[in-house]
């Protein structure tokens, strides 16, 4: 098995080496996905960059894309897996204050019933146009600081 | 501009065409974000495919691919905008039953900080190891159904 750059205190990094046990469902030579052990409802999914990264500032754009091409694969299967599932949530936390709980990187995806336990409290604002298209120009700014020209991707 | 396909009683595809009025961030051939008109908190976005897709069983992996890299390039920019910002939400809704309200394919990406009003309600379960390798075979199962060959991402 080819080895990665590996944390010995993440369970998840132990996951990957197969010192800690998981039923995995998919695996390529950057990715794995296996059942979360808490899972919200059956079919609860978390999928991983093997070499570990705690978040969005350590990965590249090019792990980012192949990562979430596999989300959007384990999200087809699970519609077709025969567990009750009549939409998809995908789900990334990053950061303690995002609650972020294990820090090595990880996408949840989940089924979901009409009638199920999983619910989002969010207490909505409204926002002005003026506000918006300040709070946009922020944005774009931080996009710029990050390194990010205007006209790619 | 080039023009893609749109569904006139979309309000998302009345966005990318210039017919709604929204606050830009970023552009490019194949996406566009923009500020959510109800954020969760200033700085919440959506990210969409410009083509009108009502969800993940209707665009492909490399569309899939470009999206979540410009997601990532969004978190990045977010958390340099001066915006309050201590943590990001990456959250997709596919299908009603997931919560999904606009019926065209958008991520929302959005800043945390530690005393927020976002909550996530969830009755987390535990699954047996032997509960769970049943679900692995279910969704590997699903996989092969979606197309998918052992192997290949």
């Amino acid at each position: 098995m080819r080895s990665f750059a590996e944390d010995p205190a993440c369970t998840f990094c132990g996951i990957v080496s197969g010192r800690v046990r998981s039923s995995r469902v998919y695996e390529d030579a950057q990715v794995l996905a296996f059942m979360d052990i808490h899972p919200a409802a059956p079919g609860d999914l978390l999928v991983i960059p093997k070499a570990h990264a705690e978040g969005l500032e350590d990965i590249g754009r090019s792990s980012t894309a192949h990562l979430f091409q596999v989300v959007h694969l384990l999200a087809r299967g699970l519609r077709r897996s025969g567990l009750p599932c009549e939409g998809v949530n995908v789900f990334l936390a990053d950061g303690e204050a995002a609650d972020q709980t294990v820090f090595h990187l990880h996408v949840h995806v989940f089924p979901r019933t009409a009638d199920d336990r999983f619910r989002l409290e969010v207490e909505w604002q409204e926002r002005s146009r003026a506000d918006l298209d300040d709070d946009a120009a922020l944005i774009r700014s931080g996009l710029a600081r990050s390194g990010h020209r205007p006209g790619r991707p």
